[in-house]
């Protein structure tokens, strides 16, 4: 397997961000929340900057003004040059490009911690770029043990070969929360108490790892995603059934062939016609009926991670 | 108790709205499909219509465009000269007016039926406008009786002394299902079938009525507005805190003074300080955000329903 590089400085550069989707609530006001209160966010080698990242969506309570911020982070947006009939979110990535990146550069921020909710059933999901990302894998084991009570479940979702266009690809490193299920607008005390303390739990994380714990080789289940699928439609794009009612809620169970998927309005069942099992995950999630996906196809991974190694060298056993 | 008159002739215009708000997605759902299949509405005596009140929001999936369409039917905008800036809505409700009203005159519709969802745990919720409304309770008694596993709670809308205007307020007669819990923009399998039920099962009680049925009085529970309590804010006016955990999704239940009813950002508990206990219903609806409302609270009713007469005298007992 080739891995990533582990850090090789502290990570000293943090920043948090609530808010990249406009009706994400949970993030938005903890963002809000850290604004005011600040020192929640410092450790002892550094404070992490709290970033509200759509401000213009996050005023209108929709998850974008012009398109899909957290699809905008590519280098065709950020590097094209800029005109006065720029989409919101493309003048707003290259804004963030500037204050967290700029992407791929030594500049870059050493740590993006992005915070999202969904309406899915996902509850506690960590969502990191790839098997080969060590740094984000072993804070993601950090989180399982410290957690165990929240079964977060690990989603890889950068695909072989293609640019990531999230935020938190713009920092040398990062991870994203999604939590659910929570409806678009609300804000649920018990999912907010979650994110509160998981970001808590990242940032001491960091701080162990600047302070020079070395974290040992593991074994990790994850999810990766395989492909998508839209909902059953009419001819003129218009839904003709929806997730059936034993799918809704199932998120990371696995699905295997013959089970029902969709409910037509007809009242007639749609079955899942894969070859194998998947694990779907993001089922009927508010956000992506626009996108037309239904859920996403995941396969489960087991892989090994090898251990992160202390930042500088660790004392010799007394002899 | 002062009853409103129940309606002398069958009920023959009949109408079914769904997407009067553009993102409670049941409603908007079986419209698009009964246009395709009218057969589903028909019964002997009526064909019902199904309405798609609020098309531009609909299709923008939001709530409303310019302004929320379910508080746009009230005389003063029903009435006033049009002016090419009148919002969308208002230009609307005057249409739906012409086609289901007009409102208050002999011409209007005998029934419109308003379908809703809410993110608030308000399982099967039946709103009337006042315990004065014989055939709406006794319809709401009809749907109760039949669908005893949904404990439909009944809540009566209108304040006394004001006018309605809500979408049913056009016509003679009407009622609203709101199902919850469903996120704004989410299609739930469960609740699209709870509200197809229900559906024919109000167009099988117009159709009981129509054909001459005599209802018996009976003793009615149900639920009335006594006011609202809005989030905790700060001096900007964005949220200091929500919903508390022990009050999220307990609608229906009663809220005793000193139980806790928001969870602040900085950890402490705000408790409920009124003198007696109310109901609270409606609790962390998104959209109710912008409205300044967290929750309604209501007071619980216990009323005598008269029976209600058949339309044609039934006969006499052979002697």
């Amino acid at each position: 397997m080739c891995s990533l590089p582990v850090p090789r400085e502290p990570l000293r550069r943090v920043a948090v961000a609530g808010g990249t989707h406009g009706n994400e609530m949970s993030g938005i006001y903890l963002v809000r929340h850290w604004l005011l209160t600040p020192a929640e966010l410092q450790r002892p080698s550094f404070s992490a900057v709290p970033v509200l990242a759509n401000p213009a969506a996050t005023a209108a309570c929709r998850r974008y003004v012009d398109r899909d911020l957290n699809r905008t982070f590519a280098s065709t947006f950020l590097n094209s040059r800029p005109t006065p009939d720029d989409p919101y979110e493309v003048t707003r990535a290259r804004e963030l490009n500037q204050l967290l990146g700029p992407k791929a550069s030594g500049q870059a921020f050493d740590f993006v911690l992005d915070l999202h909710n969904t309406t899915a059933n996902m509850g506690t999901c960590l969502i990191a770029d790839s098997s080969h990302d060590v740094f984000a894998l072993h804070l993601c084991r950090h989180l399982q043990l410290q957690y165990p009570e929240l079964s977060c479940q690990v989603l890889l979702y950068q695909r072989s070969g293609e640019e990531s266009h999230n935020l938190n690809s713009v920092a040398k490193n990062g991870l994203g929360l999604e939590l659910g299920p929570q409806p678009q607008g609300v804000l649920r005390a018990d999912i907010f108490s979650r994110m509160s303390a998981l970001v808590a739990t990242v940032l001491d994380f960091i701080e162990l790892f600047n302070q020079g714990t070395t974290f040992p080789a593991f074994e990790m289940e994850a999810y990766r995603p395989v492909g998508v699928m839209d909902f059953p439609r009419t001819e003129a794009g218009n839904l003709a059934g929806t997730v059936h009612p034993q799918l809704q809620d199932q998120d990371f169970q696995p699905l295997q062939p013959g089970d029902p998927i969709f409910q037509m309005f007809s009242g007639e069942d749609l079955l899942y016609e894969g070859e194998s099992a998947v694990y779907p995950v993001f089922i009927n999630e508010a956000a992506y009926y626009e996108k037309g996906v239904a859920f996403v196809q995941t396969e489960k991974l087991t892989f090994s991670v090898p251990a992160m190694p202390a930042l500088t060298p660790a004392p010799s056993p007394a002899s």
